[in-house]
């Protein structure tokens, strides 16, 4: 057997010795191999598998990385990774000091622009071609590779609506799999769809009505097809679109015939495509699961209750009210801006909108929280999913800002409960009718307690509770870190007092006040971040009331953390459970 | 001469008993009533008279306010506000206690949604539809009037794309007038402007493809084309956009002609149209002009600077770059998020890019501002104007929050200038080049200085300077609200120390730590927020590292704060001379 074609490739220089005709066997090269460190390693599958010949023929023809290449979202660049030096590195995909699970300038000089949010890719490679404009290099190429599902946010139609009336030497190729994570949704989409079967006229189209030269669509797997048209669209000037059609899991069967399962599919056999079950017998639930069964059971009792998500029905388990109400629960596609805006538009109307967004990517919509909702007090329930660390997704993913960017909105009730029955307790609080918006802040993953199907109670807003009396210190935490403090505090001999504050704004001012008065050291903890966080509005009232406590927060520093277990990145942070017991034990 | 049509009108149920035909009378006394008052009240004069025919059309054809009318951006909505029970207070327009300058749910029922930020109006009217429809209420209609430079906003995109795949009964009126608040750009503006002239084909154009029925172009000033259009559409289901033509400053002749001019010109002969000068000899110059002036001279030296402005070209005066050097100077439209983006793009190929965004604007590209400019660290520069509290535009658009969501942000720089000079030296050293991105925040209109254009000066990052020696007290400022300070310890006898910090983060914790040290009262004073603001910051610090100093927090409370002017809405929040002079003698 000749030495694999995919080992001699450390860099895309390296690919462009090999012929055309054997890029089809480095193609099966790179999918085998993709396959086979996934399905160890875990990662993002699919998106990859769909974009291994694209990949190829970009590398190929494109004379990376003099030439510019933006990925956007980056859940399709494991292929561009490893052709692009990381293939020996390339099994420490999203751990702990090893590769990024996404595109970041700090790992390549490939990667032209860091990615993981959607739809930046048309402004990011913009802005690049007007800089090579500018400094007269008419040599360079410029291109970003966006998907149908990302191609819909708004972000991406305003940069197409820029372009089209630049002259700039930019190519868009649109990755057409109708599918983000969950099936594309939206106008668009059905637009597209029609597109691909020929029903609209391939000329006048939307693409074109947005002065883009718009070709295709042409199948993403053909790479001989993808060679000429690259090629060929290298000596066209100005903005142009080349519409590809591609299959999500291409390659390995059971990841094209399910390929939501396999958009990340945990470990797996790379013979078969066969997931290798977790055993979650005994497991607590998602808090995910948590808030998507809650919400199916209020919805059923409520008919005022509606259910909104930006393209993250699974993710956020918004599918169980989706697949039991459809007409009450509405995936908008990545959309962050117009979720919050349509919530608000149906508050008006007497409606009570969920509105599950994860919190790195309500920071798209934070206009809309303070303009649409805060400002005219409308009742609007935002579920705030995959706050705090959020592990290897890293950087991008955290949800580490929205205590922060949240506190500071007047008329905004910001709740963090601290496992998954007050999560419940707090969603049926909410469903009651609140005379403010509220954001109820939850993590990524499962919880702790088994018997979460408890009845649901109506919370008091504002009102905090003891976890754990104590002596000398007090430990103020939020949210579901809650339980590594008392983790932490169990083993120390002396009784540390722990209270948890399932409300950060407004806060039990009764409470903290008694609390202050009894305990001259206070440790507050969050996994958010320290600036404008939890602590700080606990240091604020503290001030205000002239309190002379000696105070200590804990949370996330300010800088970006990047991708691990979430463990250690608590451990990084000094929220790990001997973080905590470590400060406790300096204060005793 | 009989008593005027007009003021036979308290609500639309009156307008309602008119016959068609008195209908243009109305319209030319409703055009002359905005006129004559915001001649002498001031303020957002063209996009009203733009819409007086479509305004009297639709509350005569709909059956406002059951049906549900909300008006995008509310420039335009004076003729609205005039015939729905508030003519007799437009004069109070804009005024503390007044009416808002924008439509706005507390001032009406017939304001269905407040608004003030642009590209809302769809999203916001789809929610209210898609709550009829769940209501079981299949009378009522859903409207939206929008303009075409709003249409273009990835928002309003977001909202048509999902509008298109529902079955609710919904218009969408375009208004297209071809400007926002400076002349429209992008490539739909291209697309709409060949509609117009019939050069694309009337069906099979983009608003079809995303799945709306389309009607028109027609003329928006032809009452009776109107009527008969609106009457026709109530009985056509789904999704239907209405796509008219108008010209903005309708009537009058120099509002016609001087597009830019007249959206809110100030005080005007009521009769010939003339702007009434204002002497504006010897006045300090707008920050504004000394960002837009500074920009043009680095630029002039530096090839690598360029500008962006998402739709204010005229409002933040990046316009003098854009007439100096058109290639390197950018109006994006109203385009935030593809704004920072782009930017963060031109930055990755060593390009200086200066990005003005008004500071309440800028909440819109929030996220673009973490994961594409400060996770990647780029050197963007951010000029947020209109910081603070901007007067009679009111809630919408205080630039209040600012200082609290950047500032928990890792990597970024956060100035808030003193006064004109500072803001010069501050663009000075941003266009050397730093390691970190930098907002430089300062506020609308004029400031104190009239000799600014001093030799720029390379400031040291994070450096903060003394301005007043004192004994018992320390104030410490941020931005321009320093000019108060000033002013209020002048009078006092005693001596008042007062220090001012460019640098918000990172603090000047040397001279910080010196201040807690040597007075036992702080004082903080800020045009933001105080929660998660800059005295939020100084009390962390002081937190940190175990001061136990008295400090007092001035700035915006933790409540939105509407319209009046400046000084009006200074005192209202305690940061007016008076008001910082009453906390000083307080703690003496």
């Amino acid at each position: 057997m000749p030495a694999s074609l995919l080992s001699k490739i450390k860099h895309p220089s390296d690919l462009r010795k090999l012929s055309d005709d054997q890029l089809p066997l480095l193609a099966k090269e790179l999918r085998d191999f993709v396959i086979n460190i996934v399905a160890t390693k875990e990662g993002h599958l699919g998106a990859s598998l769909g974009v291994i010949e694209l990949t190829i023929a970009l590398h190929y023809i494109f004379d990376t990385p003099n030439d510019l290449l933006v990925w956007d979202v980056g859940h399709q660049a494991y292929p561009h990774k490893i052709l692009t030096g990381r293939r020996e590195t390339f099994h420490t995909n999203r751990q702990l000091n090893g590769l990024s699970g996404f595109p970041k300038r700090s790992e390549s000089e490939y990667d032209t622009f860091g990615v993981g949010h959607s739809s930046t890719s048309i402004s990011a490679i913009l802005g690049m071609a007007i800089a090579s404009k500018l400094k007269g290099d008419t040599s360079k190429q410029h291109i970003a590779v966006i998907g149908d599902a990302s191609i819909a946010s708004g972000m991406a139609f305003e940069g197409l609506n820029h372009a089209g009336v630049t002259d700039t030497n930019m190519l868009v190729i649109l990755n057409d799999n109708a599918i983000g994570i969950d099936p594309s949704v939206g106008a668009l989409k059905e637009y597209l769809t029609k597109a691909k079967v020929g029903v609209k006229p391939r000329t006048n189209n939307i693409i074109e009505a947005l002065n883009f030269n718009y070709f295709g669509p042409i199948d993403g797997h053909d790479l001989s097809s993808l060679l000429n048209t690259l090629e060929r669209l290298k000596t066209i000037e100005g903005p142009k679109l080349l519409h590809i059609i591609t299959t999500k899991g291409k390659g390995l069967k059971q990841a094209e015939e399910n390929q939501v399962k396999y958009h990340a599919p945990g470990k797996f056999n790379a013979s078969t495509g066969d997931l290798i079950p977790k055993d979650s017998t005994d497991l607590p639930p998602k808090f995910q699961d948590v808030f998507g069964h809650t919400l199916v059971e209020l919805a059923q009792k409520n008919d005022k209750i509606v259910g909104i998500t930006p393209a993250m029905p699974t993710g956020s388990s918004l599918k169980y009210m989706m697949q039991e109400m459809p007409d009450r629960a509405f995936d908008v596609g990545i959309a962050e801006q117009h979720a919050v805006t349509l919530a608000a538009g149906m508050a008006t109307q007497g409606l009570v909108p969920f509105c599950t967004i994860y919190s790195t990517f309500l920071q798209r919509a934070y206009d809309q929280v303070i303009h649409d909702v805060a400002l005219q007090n409308l009742p609007v329930i935002f579920c705030v999913d995959r706050a705090g660390l959020v592990g290897a997704d890293g950087a991008t993913h955290h949800g580490v800002f929205d205590i922060a960017y949240l506190s500071c909105i007047p008329n905004m009730i910001v709740a963090a409960p601290a496992n998954e029955i007050e999560l419940r307790h707090m969603l049926y609080t909410a469903s009651l009718g609140l005379e403010h918006p509220i954001a109820i802040r939850y993590p990524r993953g499962r919880g702790h307690i088994i018997d979460w199907k408890v009845s649901p109670q109506k919370l008091e807003i504002g009102k905090a509770n003891c976890l754990n009396k104590g002596t000398k210190i007090a430990i103020i935490s939020t949210g579901t870190i809650a339980h590594n403090v008392t983790q932490a505090i169990e083993t120390i001999e002396e009784n540390i007092a722990h209270y948890h504050f399932g409300f950060i704004k407004p806060l039990d001012t009764t409470l903290l006040q008694k609390i202050l008065q009894q305990y001259q050291t206070i440790i507050t903890v969050e996994d958010g971040v320290i600036k404008g966080g939890f602590g700080s509005s606990i240091i604020e009232f503290a001030n205000q009331y002239k309190f002379k406590n000696n105070i200590t927060s804990l949370g996330v520093p300010d800088q970006f953390i990047h991708h691990g277990t979430t463990d250690e990145l608590y451990e990084i942070c000094g929220i790990s459970i001997k973080g905590i017991q470590k400060v406790v034990l300096e204060n005793l």
